[in-house]
């Protein structure tokens, strides 16, 4: 059962009676069927009866219902009506868009708008490479979805994708002073995908593909990176491997273990599972075996797509075949962006000793975290309501905040692994129960961006001497 | 030769000796080779030398020279540097996107972002038409061009057009609190530009076209009005048949004459002309010529494209041929959207009793408007140094206003006349020089948009009984 949570707060206005007892006997009514009240604020007070609301946590809508009707059994209570504060605060979506210039006066006009604005077109017109330094492209990136593969929610298209592409647009804001934009696309076609990017590009710094199906994105990112000056990351692959590694460098501290000699289970090969392979193999990880739904990855393997060859020849030294429980036998690590409860304590047992089990599978995790923590002297979840979540927060805002200030063209597997040692450094000393930093650590963008703008000016330097 | 403007507004870092004459003579070198000095401070003051920052406008590069020069030239005054205020106000453009949440506490993330957001999501994906209520399509419009056609610029492309797009997105925002995000498409393909703007349709509550050359903007803008279920509308063509509808209609007042029995000569029949031909219509005009570079458009001319077509089948009852000269003999109102310099004083005098002329080529008119004050009755131009400027910062910004308010999903040519009314109204005592508001009255948006929501509403009860 979903423990109640913000994601379901809702505030209820109910009429009740003017008695000493109201507050007490409404509070416990909500408490007894597994509300959690977070607020309590009387309205209105007459002289036989107030009106209050009330605001609490539910579980889910059925929940919500239950709530509801446990007050309006109190004698002398009713509830007016439920708000769902979820709701209200998307009403009108998440972000705006500001004017930075005072259009005040026919002067003002005249510098930002006609006739001014001519001067600075004509400037870009004849040095392309003006638009970072005279447009928004400077600080602007792009959050381009097509809606297929969105939260957990798989394909709900572009108009529903929109309040999850805002609300990432706020993150940016919120902790790297990015500004991002939704750019929900209504295909889903490959190329119409690449051309309508290709097309967008020229107002955006960066693109930022999110929550599109694989294999698909594999190709749309692939192409994309070919044909644009500007740095294409998909925050699914790229930004949970980023943060993935982060925490596994330091949970690799925390055991006394290195990338070198450890042999890596990961469990998912879609695109989180696969960018996490393929940044394993940068750190030079001893061995990486890869799990999907038919068992461990191997190269002889019948059936497998492009994808599955490509991660089959990055993993799997010795050629193993098996199931997941097999794969789990004296591995060093787990990491699973895959599906809920797929093992328990006996697999867990197996694993090497002072194993490392990220289950990040949402929002239920591939094995139960009270369990794995039984076992393993590590234990990370996408889940707030455990230690060490591994959350993308960490990642994308600092990652394109460095991008941007680097006026970079491309990111690299040398960047992300960059962002990760960043992401990992902000921990001073790891511990079991601490090795990523809070999403709400405000220091933790301003690193990564610093790491970002390092590695990309390494990187010009060398595309210089190649060049050279 | 251009009049020195805040287009070329510069501020000059000068090192002067400390004298009581330093400034007089400063201010003075400045105004003799034709700077309008509009700021002078003391940054920096010295026992014998101060540095001082003198603003002036200027009327090009070379003048910016110019005045360079003439203070070097002074004994003891040397110029540091030369800032270009324009410049600097467009630096890292002119909009930025804002967090409308906070994402203070784990409670805000879990409402605004996952897992919160998802239910939000799921609501628009169960019903679409809930994407107004709970994203950004509900205020946000796109400002779509394809760079082909930029000020008076031309073919500048994407990316040299962001300034331009921006500058209207900062508009949008100051006049009527609509969100409005620059789409600059890097293609110059009639059926691309129509597909990209219908897959990122989802994301708005209205389509603004811009810049985009004719006649490709007219198939654009009629298929995309077509397919798409939220208002498309084409600055270059509707703003400004809106504005100059308006304008005419106060200048009718002023001249004691009706729609119904004047002769109108629009010359120029690209984006506006043919836009203000359609409107012209709708009002019930008594003849409308049209002229363009061929002479007057008749239904025997050969060689007319579909647009040329369309525009001879709407005017010229009596079938007249010849040139622009003799389409003015007795005109009541000329209005030119064309090029400049075309006519004078002679084929003025042609025109009817009290003649109106709106001479709308930007920056240099049709006919130069000292010459035409003295002979018709009202004059308008494009330009804020001559009374009646004709701006489409009168109509947009309160079109979209009342379009979004309205929910509307289309925009029609009843809606716009009723926009041009609005604008009219708002000046109660139209004169030969005050026929159209100032760009800066703040009554303006809040009335076309008004009128705009009430058209809508006629709009949305006729549909319904023609569906019944």
């Amino acid at each position: 059962m979903p423990i109640p949570g913000p994601g379901y707060a809702i505030t209820a206005r109910v009429d009740a009676p003017a008695t000493s007892t109201s507050a007490g006997d409404l509070t416990a009514a909500v408490g007894v069927v597994g509300g959690v009240v977070t607020a309590f604020d009387v309205v209105e007070a007459k002289t036989d009866s107030i009106v209050v609301d009330i605001s609490a946590n539910a579980r889910n809508t059925d929940h919500v219902e239950e709530i509801k009707d446990a007050i309006d059994a109190l004698e002398g209570f009713s509830v007016r009506k439920i708000s769902d504060r979820t709701f209200l605060l998307h009403l009108g979506g998440k972000i705006e868009v500001r004017s930075k210039v005072n259009l005040r006066t026919r002067d003002d006009l005249s510098r930002a708008y006609t006739p001014g604005v001519a001067r600075v077109s004509m400037a870009i017109a004849e040095n392309p490479s003006d638009a970072r330094r005279l447009t928004i492209k400077r600080n602007t990136v792009a959050v381009v979805t097509d809606g297929s593969a969105v939260l957990g929610l798989g394909n709900i298209g572009a108009a529903a994708a929109m309040p999850v592409m805002e609300g990432k647009a706020a993150l940016f804001k919120q902790f790297a002073n990015v500004d991002a934009w939704p750019v929900c696309l209504d295909t889903q076609d490959t190329e119409e995908i690449i051309r309508t990017v290709q097309i967008l590009a020229p107002g955006y710094g960066g693109i930022n593909l999110e929550d599109i199906a694989a294999p698909r994105c594999f190709e749309i990112e692939r192409r994309l990176r070919e044909m644009l000056d500007i740095p294409v990351f998909h925050d699914d692959q790229h930004g949970t491997a980023v943060v993935v590694l982060g925490a596994l460098r330091n949970a690799l501290r925390v055991v006394g273990k290195r990338f070198a000699d450890v042999k890596v289970v990961v469990c998912g090969v879609g695109a989180a599972g696969s960018a996490i392979i393929r940044l394993l193999g940068s750190e030079e990880t001893a061995d990486v075996l890869a799990v999907d739904v038919d068992g461990i990855v191997h190269q002889d393997r019948p059936g497998m797509d492009e994808n599955l060859v490509s991660i089959a020849a990055q993993t799997n030294k010795d050629g193993k075949t098996g199931s997941l429980a097999d794969a789990l036998v004296g591995a060093d690590v787990f990491v699973g962006v895959s599906a809920p409860n797929l093992f328990g304590a006996d697999e867990l047992a197996t694993m090497a000793e002072r194993s490392i089990v990220f289950a990040l599978a949402n929002p239920d995790p591939e094995v139960d975290p009270a369990v794995a923590q039984q076992h393993a002297a590590v234990v990370a979840t996408g889940r707030s309501d455990y230690p060490n979540q591994i959350n993308n927060v960490l990642a994308f805002p600092g990652v394109f905040r460095g991008l941007l200030d680097a006026q970079a063209h491309d990111i690299t597997d040398e960047m992300m692994l960059a962002a990760s040692a960043a992401i990992a450094d902000v921990v001073a000393e790891p511990s079991p129960s601490f090795i990523v930093p809070s999403v709400f650590d405000t220091t933790v963008a301003p690193a990564v961006a610093e790491a970002l703008r390092t590695a990309a000016g390494k990187q010009a330097r060398k595309g210089e001497v190649e060049a050279g």
